[in-house]
């Protein structure tokens, strides 16, 4: 537990970044082997990682897992020239998500009622699914769109809806109390970067870090799960053992590119999960936004929901629905960067880093200590004292047995992961020593 | 329960004006039959309303209920040339309220003493009284009194303080509940509009549509009362009672002009009647003025009063003490107008309308509802989320069982009145129950 | 109570400045002849006041009471020339405190490794000590230490670290009731007024009122303590006491000067001691410092610590390290005055007269009592309220039986002082009685 990262943050980044470039092509939806491939590519780092498979059909709360979607073959338009113009070759987005088959000739104005483009956007292909209605569509550049001339025009999907599974990882590490930290991310979207691939590949690195750790305290349930329903078939299947065990949790996703961090509240707004993320957006990225719960969009959704409960936050880079790349062809691999996850790295790093270290600590003694007998003071007193005996007094100042580590260190104004050095430190020399 | 008035407020308006223009000339004081004939017009109105009389020499905690005061016939001034220059017939400001009876010729500087005016407000009548000390007196303008001449002058007033009674009126509405809530108004007070009339016009036509209101939860206590007396006498009564049943309270006065509202806290200052009071101002008029406790001066001084302890706040427009026109004969018909009191009548009704809708209700399951099936959601995803769908899942975040849902319309920052109509279709589609 | 000193300021300030120059001369240290006979020159005053030795070698929690420091002659150093260049009988600051015995012949440089003076403020003579590191030094302006030249230098301490005790004033005043505030203050530094002797000395003149006030409801616990060790063996012997009486309590330090005043927060931050001295000072020196707990430095270090956890604040005049004559010989009978030990001791004495004063009332009738019957209401009634009418109403207002009288006050704004004459005039016409 040093201020400075115990690995090397370059290196890393350039792995996750590569993690990110290899699994780019995959076509991820909300079922089907799309995911099954990224899980597979994720277990290969982390090999205790468990897939599992829910079937079509299954219940979970208001819900029930669709039916598998499947792209067997073709994807694309014709235009009145036969000239393949829109080809899911090109990109996995030019397909609206879950369309139905299709194999027609239509009118360009019938066509037009089945696109999608982005006007503000001309060179962007928009990302459009359509889990729950049944319809088809195709997605395309503004510019292309503009292009297009009246005549007739065949399109075909070759796709099928079909019973299946929904498709998600769990990887659970157990520490020496059973008290856990969730991280979810997930693994649904196609082509896109900064909001997809981001998520799974810091996960993936902050998962690596955790087991490698055999003197962890807290035990740890990471998964990747199709958004929304993913993670209410997970909750569906675990939640009176989550709602048991779970202290704190972080939803991963946006952590990808290089600007300013992101921190968006859990519900309940003053969780450990929170304190941990503003502390340490504070110490290090002191000019992090702050979102309300309001201004939420991912999984936390559903884990802070009413009757679930967790306290569940979110750190983030820049914020899925704030950067005009989001949900388009421009969340590409260009838009992330190594630096950028590397830093979302260190700040989870250090988010768990501190829930690791926050106890609540009682002094053995009434009064200060004589901190000279523990060689811990300047032995001769002059007008000044040191910050390093100035942090420790404090930090003995406020070890009431009410206050955690982390409130004292925002207290105190010191970052938590310094304070935890000096915790250890004066439980070694039996001047404090850990409540329960 | 919509945003648009369900009433015709301007129609509504009209009648409240005309119903002080009526009541203007009657001679009110705090006992008395000019008390009598305001409550019989009332009464007409609301055909439900008891009158009732409480006996003078009535014991009142502290207090003792006085005798009736009469003016049995003549109240005027004559000057050295035998001109009647104060008659009560001309305006019934010009006598001092409890005057004792006097027949007598006084020199010009020994009626001084007895003759009220305001220098500053030359052209205004002042409103004096003198309730527990035994005197008498006369008001005029300061303009009328520079022009009196030294001589002789005949002064008379012919009243009677005698036992009799104090009156009031009290219309209760039983709904679905026990709990209540209360509206206390005075009608104590001679030709004065804004700080009299107003009062009890606003809550009588509150009083008629809350009777009209078969589906009405709450039950409602509406008292029109002498000022300070007429409400220690009424709670002396029915402390128990009211303690038992009243969950919010509003003493309506000052509801007649046109000028910015102002809300003045009750003395526990975050009660559920202070909380719909600012959620409506905030979202109709939010340039309300928000006045503290310290100001108090109507009746919420008896009824927030320790060991009465009510719930009990006040709405206004032009604070009783805040315009230069209060307690004068400035305070008329043209100082107040139908669009002045329309509006106060459209916010308290808003107020009740929120304390009959404030449910605490809990989420019937887990994690958020799919929308789309229940008919409440955009079936094709793109990056925007309609308004309706944002509030709808907003309300089912914090349907916790903890929060009201004038809490949760704070929290989203949505008008209360439109949160309710949501709650109804999301209690409708079995998504959320009230709680208890 | 009243809003005036009831004491001559001026007389009762020029008496503290006589005591401290009286004082000045005196070699204190931690331990040794100079607390006795400061001790007795407070005995003086407050003749019931308890001297106690605590023998060397006594457990104090983590500490051990120090060995007794005599200077039994000499402490001076010989220039090459034989003139002696610092002698301890010119400023007994010229010796670091608890130094070892020597006498020796040295080469400048060598002598150079003991020696302290401080650059930024050539004139001064610093103080320091080495309570616990066995070494040796003296203290000099920085303008003689520039005055040295090379050669051999004689320095002689006949100094003797022996068995002894240390030395500790108390005073115990009983009141009505066992609940107790704390004062202490400490009498082990040499030749320094500010921050030194203002502190016995402001204690020593509350202490002189408190033991002539015969009404007190309050027992007192006054403490002369040296620094840091004085109080932790104060503690150790009567903590389970201080912890069941000790309500409040202050450590009078830096009290002399005429500068800003200053507060410093307990602990705990909001306890009835924090309450008080912040009233106090808002009200009469409304652009007092605040400081927080993390800027502590006197003995609160040890009455608030975990374990101890009593609610101890602290009012100053310049605090002690934010001034520059601190901890030097500049900090002498010229830095404080009459003035400033008369405006710190009423600040104190009305923190004190506040305590006595803070009990919880509770209104003896529902409403509003009817004042003009109690000889407390202006008889006739026009706009207008008198500001005491308007006081007394708001102190009813709030006698809620939850509220403390200086809840109230701060609530209404009014001194607490003031208040506590209305609430004594209250409670004779039984309108309200302290609960308990």
């Amino acid at each position: 537990m040093s201020n400075k990262p115990t690995l090397d943050l370059v290196k890393l980044g350039g792995e996750m970044y590569e993690f990110c470039r290899d699994l780019f092509p995959i076509f991820r939806s909300l079922t089907g082997d799309g995911v099954r491939q990224t899980l597979l590519a994720i277990k290969k780092h982390v090999p205790e990682l468990q897939i599992v498979e829910v079937p079509s059909g299954t219940k979970c709360f208001d819900w029930t897992v669709p039916d598998e979607w499947v792209i067997r073959g073709d994807a694309w338009v014709e235009d009145p020239e036969g000239v393949r113009i829109i080809d899911i070759r090109d990109s996995n987005l030019h397909v609206v998500v879950y369309s139905q088959p299709v194999d027609e000739i239509l009118e360009l104005d019938q066509l037009q009622e089945h696109l999608h483009s982005i006007k503000e956007q001309p060179t962007a292909i928009p990302y459009v699914t359509s889990y729950y209605a049944k319809t088809w569509g195709f997605c395309l550049t503004h510019t292309a769109r503009e292009r297009l001339r009246p005549g007739r025009y065949r399109v075909r999907i070759d796709s099928e809806l079909k019973p299946g599974s929904l498709t998600y990882g769990e990887l659970r590490l157990r520490g020496s109390t059973e008290e856990e930290v969730l991280l979810s991310t997930y693994v649904c979207h196609p082509s896109m970067a900064n909001n997809e691939l981001s998520g799974p590949a810091v996960t993936t690195w902050l998962a690596k870090q955790l087991s490698s750790d055999i003197n962890r305290r807290l035990s740890y349930r990471i998964i990747f799960i199709p958004e929304t329903i993913g993670a209410i078939a997970y909750i569906s299947a675990h939640l009176e053992d989550m709602q048991r065990k779970v202290i704190a949790g972080y939803v991963v996703t946006c952590v990808g590119d290089n600007n300013t961090f992101s921190y968006l509240s859990s519900r309940k707004e003053r969780t450990i999960a929170d304190r941990a993320a503003t502390h340490v957006l504070k110490h290090l990225h002191p000019n992090f936004i702050s979102y309300s719960y309001l201004d939420r969009g991912s999984d936390e959704r559903q884990y802070c929901s009413p009757g679930v409960d967790l306290p569940v936050a979110s750190v983030m880079r820049s914020k899925y629905g704030t950067y005009p790349e989001y949900h388009t062809s421009l969340d590409d691999l260009d838009y992330i960067s190594s630096d950028g996850l590397a830093g979302a790295f260190d700040v989870l790093s250090r988010c768990l880093q501190i829930l690791e270290a926050n106890l609540t600590y009682r002094a053995c003694n009434p009064c200060e200590p004589q901190l000279g007998k523990h060689d811990m003071y300047a032995p001769i007193s002059t007008k000044k004292r040191s910050p390093a005996t100035r942090t420790i007094l404090n930090l003995l100042a406020y070890c009431d047995g009410n206050m955690d580590l982390l409130d004292i260190a925002e207290k105190i104004n010191v970052p938590a992961w310094e304070l935890a050095e000096y915790a250890q430190q004066l439980v070694t020399k039996k001047l404090i020593a850990p409540i329960d």
